[in-house]
């Protein structure tokens, strides 16, 4: 018998969350190793569920905060070889590729500063991510102007040349 | 409380569509950069669910009948961060790779010219994409005969050396 | 109409599994070749569902017990574009990097030697992955001791340096 | 005793020529593969030097006055795993991704339609790529309306949005 | 007739250099796109060496002193296709993999915060790299006590976990 | 004033070697991790050549052998920050993309069991990888026959499917 079940992500204010699959318990240290490679200075704490043996969430990160913060909400998922990673100073464009090529890494669910609900289903044996609801619904499709505005605050805020 | 949906997808002829996952309306158009760098003479359209301020369909393409296509099925998914790509003149092995480098880019779901059922999540909050059902089930298992055929067909279209 | 199944996966002993989508029935001779580029000597066999046409499991590998496995596993999970492959005598670690840069590959599920429960969504058209039950539910979160032996675990068995 | 020699490299019209390291003759199959993978209607030839054994240029393509002007000028160069291609009907920006990614390449020297002069050191035991000279010299810095023109085309041409 | 000659970069303090080989005119572009991602508030200059045409020297970058400074030294060097790169408040770890996947690059000579000397080939028709001279000469091997030094300094510094 | 020199590198019986260039003293640790990664079994030893301060060859390993080897011929070729690996019970092909992926990474030179030779630049201020002789000079271009062997071969050994 599946049933389905919701975890709500609060994303803690200039902070960013990513959530994905992986496997082997290695994952916590190569996760923590990808991210100080990508951004000096970068904050984050990162919880991983150990799937067998033990089962714990195994933990790391270079802030305290975080890191419990990613522990507890991990625990609270509780879906097998999946990670939750908090980061701070940095943007998910900074890290994603790094992350990608962990080579425990399956894939990525969502990286967002939206609140995010994490749809999942619980059997007798465990529980697995079904779906990502990441920020809102979409309330319409862009027009002109608003294409215009897109394009200039990418290129206000330097990511595009204009 | 979480209720489920579904939206179709009918791929338009000689077209192929890519379903994604992301974040940042930066997106379409770094999709933009990776598609026109991929393929000489591609024709492509983009839709991508903003899931924050003012939740738009932000949408880029090359095509204009492609661009809008894209602009509609995103705004009918209307998943949070979720990207659609209809593409011709090309096909998802020339693209995927370049796809799955975009700095913003999570996971893939589907790339497919098959009828495409996107299963969706929605809650009070958002939507979340829960499954694909990438064209028909499964009817057998290939016998040797099948093998060679495949083989055959794969080094006749010039994609395996025989 | 929206039915949802469970698959279960058994991985046989010293062996694990690796479920993904692509498209495309290019994919078994991509992944064979993505597998014997990995690990001199693996052992391996793959399962595709291809989701049109004839519908058939197309399947290859170098182990005739895991190729005849894969392929009748992937005819039970029966999701179009789904492939799954059974590795023996090398790990996930080894080859989730060349699975991942196969250009017909969207995603990857899971990679386990765990018991695997794949949820699936089956409408009039086809069937579709909803989630991946990969071993058990987590049980707690790891403290200082727990911490201090895995980093142990993974020194001794070299993994990582001291 | 190291003698330099150079060899020249005139890239036919419309053609671009790629140049790199790689190693096993399995390097030509390998290379076809990602070249038809890359756009479709890619007209090419590839020559590999062979280093060991019969040292033979080992060749592949599908064009055939493109293939044999990629063995012949391998042969002229005649350096140890090094390999050549000529494309048609692509770009570079198209297929390098691909190219980087196939597992026996090391590097790549230059890609480029530019007049191409490969300068080579040869000993007694063989012969190996000391520099490429990709076109011409630098004859000065680009000023503001150079910027603007450099933009300008680049937006025109649809590589970059505007 | 082919001449060598030798650049010297000496790298501002508390920067870095990394020299590579591109083509295409669009790299200046896409180099600062992959930069601007890969860390916030990275600050860099781009120096690339056209080789047709007006064969300008083309740059971009965020702070205009190192954005000159990267322009002369390119102009310096003025190999066809190769460019250079001078960023601060980051390191070469953090944007290498960025900088690999720019689908116009070929290579990377060197990244280094030492001062380099570029051997460079001159001909008749243009110049070429032949070899980046990085620091200093090896002047021992590390022995026990050396290591034992090294790793407590990665560690230190929060780069590998103890 | 620039001077050529020559190190000559035997490759051990049944051993593979690469050569590449890299920065900072991290790669000896990130090519470990990458090596242990690639290959269950495999055996290997890394030399690194730090370029300022103490200017020492860097060396890991999980071989005693190999790693005693890779320490003294990076000291030999002494060419700042350039690395060496000496790999057996795997190949090239199984660890490349690997290590092209390790962050600290710039350009691998050779991947080869043959003799090889690098040719090496040395200045007042060190020395630099000018060329790699990998093996023998071309003797010919295959025919026919040689093509129908070259494609048998590869099929035999399981690298391609027929």
């Amino acid at each position: 018998m599946i049933e389905f079940k919701t975890v709500k992500v609060e994303v803690p204010k200039d902070c960013n969350v990513i959530l994905g699959m992986a496997h082997f318990i290695k994952t916590v240290e190569d996760l923590y190793e990808a991210l100080v490679n990508a951004v000096p200075n970068i904050k984050f704490g990162i919880g991983f569920c150990e799937s067998s043996g033990p089962c714990l969430v195994r933990h790391e990160g270079n802030n305290e905060e975080l890191r419990q913060l990613a522990a507890e909400k991990a625990f609270e998922i509780a879906c097998g070889h999946s990670f939750i990673i908090f980061i701070k100073d940095a943007y998910p464009i900074n890290v994603l590729d790094k992350i990608k090529k962990v080579p425990e890494v399956c894939t990525i669910y969502a990286a967002t500063a939206n609140p995010l609900e994490v749809l999942i289903a619980e059997s007798e044996q465990g529980r697995g991510i079904v779906a990502v609801i990441d920020g809102l619904k979409s309330k319409g499709i862009e027009e002109i102007e608003d294409i215009r505005a897109r394009k200039e605050f990418l290129r206000k805020i330097g990511y595009k040349l204009g």
